[in-house]
């Protein structure tokens, strides 16, 4: 790996363990065994090294999330599973950038730039939503009303850019993917009361593939 | 006032504008026009003050959050009008101490003696909700489930918690009162689905509130 390559990686390791604000250029280097001088030289600062990170991140979620908008999923039975898999894939990409919404206010105070790309990041978070609930409500026949709907797809948002911050205030360490398949259990539940007789159903799907995505 | 308490006052009111990193003591003194041995006189540092800060906070929402558990509301209707009331005080005192949330992960890494409190608060704000989606579904006679009521008080409690992170991260500035009724209509909304036919005359309940205090 190029060094370039190897202090994002680093970088990106130190912010999600130790915090940004705790994390240093020369913590960087000395993770390395790199002089700050070699590190200075591919980049001029902390700064730079989280634009260059946001800009990573930006690119992998938004291609993400643009699928179901684009191509919506499970165009024949709108299954749980289909759903899961993808909400586990947005929140598996976040949860490697996770440094970035555990200060958020913070971060985006400090590094004014990233402010609008990451709002923009957050509609388009809300837009998959919306495009998954409208999938889920068509199959199932069930219409939610589009007022209701909104306020359904704001609070999955929400808790969607949230979950790390709430696991880590609630619950000891655990592993990643216990953390992952927990958020979208809690966001496909969100759907659920809004499925009418579907709704016990979908539920007990819901955690049948929890219980064995856990056992994998 | 006293100095001290004046102490108290300005910092709170630094940390929430200026975000409580970028917050010195220094500015403390400045702010109150008093030399830092004063302010040194009476908090040895900004981690007394915010210690100060947060008991104060923990106070005053516990005190507010067991009144529901205790008391339920609403005993006769489960009206939505009670519910909001109690959601508005919550959300308005959250408010009031809106820096501890808004970069909560390295508030409780740097002062580690609220982290145990902090998580307490959280547990309590879920059981207030709880007694609250009890006593809304109870009167009209809908049976969640208890499973799927645990689940909605989760992301209830999540909503809450990061609700003025959401708004930040989404929204221009604007009056403390739009982004607290705000808030507390996307809560109730939450309970609305699990209300079966009386959801749509429940939601038109919320609105209607939603507007006339907007228009105060």
């Amino acid at each position: 790996m190029k060094t370039r390559d190897r202090i994002l990686v680093a970088s990106l390791m130190l912010f999600n363990e130790e915090g940004e604000t705790h994390t240093t250029t020369l913590d960087i280097a000395n993770e390395l065994d790199i002089s700050p001088g070699n590190l200075y030289y591919h980049f001029k600062g902390k700064e730079q090294i989280i634009h260059e990170l946001y800009h990573q991140y930006e690119l992998a979620l938004s291609g993400t999330l643009t699928a179901p908008i684009e191509q919506p999923l499970s165009t024949d039975t709108g299954s749980a599973e289909d759903n899961w898999y993808f909400l586990y894939v947005v929140l598996e990409e976040m949860y490697q950038y996770r440094f970035l919404y555990l200060n958020l206010s913070d971060i985006l105070q400090r590094y004014p730039t990233i402010q609008r790309g990451f709002a923009k990041l957050t509609q388009l978070k809300r837009a998959a939503l919306y495009a998954i609930c409208q999938t889920l409500l068509s199959h199932r026949l069930i219409d939610a009303g589009n007022q209701q709907l909104l306020g359904l797809v704001d609070n999955m948002t929400l808790s969607l850019c949230f979950w790390f911050n709430y696991d880590q205030l609630l619950n000891e360490e655990r592993p990643p993917q216990v953390t992952i398949h927990q958020g979208v259990l809690q966001l496909m539940t969100m759907v659920a009361p809004y499925l009418g007789e579907e709704q016990l159903s979908f539920y007990r799907d819901c955690e049948t593939i929890y219980a064995t995505m856990l056992e994998q």
